[in-house]
């Protein structure tokens, strides 16, 4: 299969016609599809657009935008290689975060700027790059000769906002979406010189707790001393949500987690990311954690908690003597397989009901939840991934359990009964969903070629 | 004294031109003279004119507006009765707490509306309405026949953002404030049927703690698990401050606190401020404080500490999953006498030192600072005000400490060498600093007949 002369065919294609693929890609990065906030509807629906010309562009067929609650989830299918060859569903989420705070950018968000080796702007890295990383590998191979594998679509504009309504529609387009496994480029790599395959994903459990104490905002000359201060009272319960050792105290949070065994642990240890790497990637003088686990440990395979955002009271220029009357805070927690965001948000529930002064009230409201998975790494579309790596890398991929979420990788299992190869070509300095995001565009061009590779050889890939 | 007909006249006078007064003083209200953001300052200038214009229509003399490196500062003198009569200093401030939050008001904030026996609008009660009270009592004397004491005004427009120029100005303008006593009208009243004068008053150190871990904002699933939260960070040093029982934890805080005797324990109990009052003034279903101190000694008698303000990562709509990579929050302690602001910023450095994760920075700022008075309650001029109410309310008026800080009470003391009379006519229900503050009309009336009871009446009071 090394010797296949249509793989080199399409890398020479997209090499050759380079300058072209990256103005549209600018194009793309330019639309600011930004999820979070309703201001920013017109380009989510421009981008879904963007995406279905490009598709019908590829020769892509039934290219469909359907409308959601929210954002459209754009569908196109490629079915000519024959009912008895592997069908693909290709996933993106073509939605990216806020740029705020704005003021800590060098270039405009959504001006692509090339800084020496990268690409800088919102979504370059996730996961805009990442989808036209996979659809510049098709259209090569397409300009070039023909598939042999089937490819469906699914793009949504919903990732970034906790996927409100992909579930639904997998669920009610179950036939549409029959695949035998998924390509999802929106995992990362642990360094340029790693390809990487993500086996594990942590789950995401987001709540925003809301404090009330008492009725308006008070003189806090009048009366402070009186009344249980909101902001406190928030403050004492994100405390007690972990111990010294950096425990989370939810009660039974731990109940679920299965502990790693030695081999994991093993292997976790071998990607040589140590707190050096964490510190860079950080800027942090020194780490925190649970005791007992080594970073990548923590944030791979444990689960944790973290504060999202929190406000209360005078938060302008100056002293404002005022006794806040409320308080809230964004708290999520990443969860491992087993444990569930409905029993967290149990778990939640009983801390606050345990814990909350009898002064104040309160409310718990859960903003998004995922479970955690863990795949196949031994799948057989994983095995075609980690040899078209191979090629191009010239080296054996690293295995690695992922921090963040996916939840789309758990449902399409769940749902539609089938592995997603996990993988993508972002770095982890990459600074997604910060300032200054940007892509390493030699790692970028590289991936093109391995999906290429990947696509190309799918059909003579050891079973 | 109780037939001087010159009280008579001078009353008359009010009622008669009530609603020219009355006009005037809608006017002061719709100048939105707000301290704390730059973006009023053509409006803080605007309420310093206005009072000079008024004060140099009533035939004040020497009317003069200084610039500081802030808001101006209004003065004005009346020095007509002759060196042999008492020289009385009126201080006021013209400048307004910020009407935020805007949308928790049920009319505009800076248009007067009347709402049955209350005027509401931001400032109405703290305190514009406090000053044109002592203008307006001056004015009907003077408009019907002489005044036997002298006046000299102050006026600054910083007093909601901690008087940061008034403590330069009045000792470097000795001479100029040269005068018998102050009269306060920042004061307030524990209940429309109870006048009051305020003895006690409380100081404030007003601090901002700011809180960095990362260098940038990150993805909550890439480095959730390694680093430091700071928004943790806060709320863990936040609800470390105060103990189980309510105590303020600070190293050494309470060292120089002085225990209230049994006789000041009882005074406070007389006032009649009840587990109800409270409840019903802040909303609350059940309060909170120190164990053994009751509500009314808390807020009157005992050191407070309060959160004002707290902020950090993402506060918008929906979910955002990153770690903040700053937090911060504003922090201001209430203190009583023999406590001073530079001790409690010491105790407040050291609480830092002693219990910030070693993983974060952090930096405190003072951002106001004011010690704690008590006024000798049997000085000529304070005894000389309780007649004047009683005339007015046929009640005797009680006593109290206030929560609140009016430091200019203890500059006074300490430049000037002078004693305040403290009271006022703002009642407890007023919505000082919070949204539909409001001002009792009928209540404020009789303010301004007792102080023209107590202005025309000076010269024959008790020595």
């Amino acid at each position: 299969m090394k010797n296949n002369p249509q793989v080199q065919n399409a890398i020479e294609h997209f090499r050759e016609n380079y300058g072209s693929y990256f103005e549209r890609f600018e194009e793309f990065i330019r639309i600011r599809s930004v999820s979070a906030d309703s201001a920013y509807n017109p380009d989510i629906n421009k981008a879904a657009h963007w995406l279905s010309d490009y598709l019908t562009d590829m020769g892509m067929e039934n290219v469909t935008i359907f409308q959601t609650r929210k954002h459209p989830i754009v569908y196109a299918e490629y079915l000519k290689a024959g009912k008895d060859k592997p069908t693909i569903l290709v996933y993106g989420h073509y939605d990216v975060q806020p740029p705020d705070p704005l003021n800590e950018w060098k270039s405009e968000p959504f001006e692509p700027t090339i800084d020496g080796d990268f690409l800088v702007g919102r979504g370059t890295s996730d996961m805009k790059g990442q989808i036209v990383a996979g659809l510049y590998a098709i259209d090569s191979i397409l300009k070039t000769g023909t598939l042999d594998v089937n490819l469906k679509f699914i793009y949504e504009g919903e990732e970034e906002i906790g996927s409100p309504s992909i579930v639904d529609f997998i669920k009610s387009h179950t036939d549409l979406l029959a695949s035998d496994f998924a390509l999802n480029l929106d995992a990362g790599m642990i360094g340029k010189d790693d390809p990487t395959i993500v086996y594990g994903l942590r789950g995401l459990a987001y709540f925003e707790i809301f404090v009330q104490g008492p009725d308006h905002d008070l003189h806090s000359g009048l009366f402070g001393g009186v009344v249980y201060n909101p902001a406190q009272a928030l403050s004492e319960l994100i405390a007690g949500m972990k111990d010294k050792n950096g425990r989370i105290t939810l009660p039974g949070f731990y109940d679920a987690v299965v502990p790693m065994d030695e081999q994991e642990r093993q292997e976790l240890a071998r990607l040589g990311l140590d707190d050096g790497f964490f510190k860079e990637q950080t800027g942090v003088q020194e780490l925190y954690g649970e005791v007992n686990y080594t970073p990548v440990e923590q944030v791979g395979a444990r689960p944790t908690l973290d504060v999202n955002g929190m406000s209360s009271g005078y938060t302008g220029e100056g002293p404002k003597t005022v006794i806040p009357s409320t308080a809230m805070a964004k708290i999520s927690t990443r969860l491992v397989p087993n444990q569930t965001p409905a029993m967290v948000k149990e778990q939640l529930m009983q801390y606050m009901q345990e814990n909350a002064p009898s002064q104040i009230k309160w409310e718990v409201k859960q903003l998004s939840s995922d479970p955690a998975s863990v795949a196949d790494r031994n799948n057989f579309a994983t095995r075609c991934f980690v040899d078209a790596l191979k090629e191009v890398w010239g080296t054996e991929p690293v295995y690695k359990r992922e921090g963040g979420s996916i939840p789309i990788v758990s449902h399409m299992k769940e749902i539609l009964g089938i592995e997603s190869v996990l993988s993508g070509f972002c770095l982890p300095g990459d600074l997604i969903h910060s300032p200054n995001e940007h892509l390493h565009i030699p790692t970028w061009k590289k991936g093109v070629e391995a999906t290429i590779h990947f696509l190309a050889n799918m059909g003579s890939c050891d079973e």
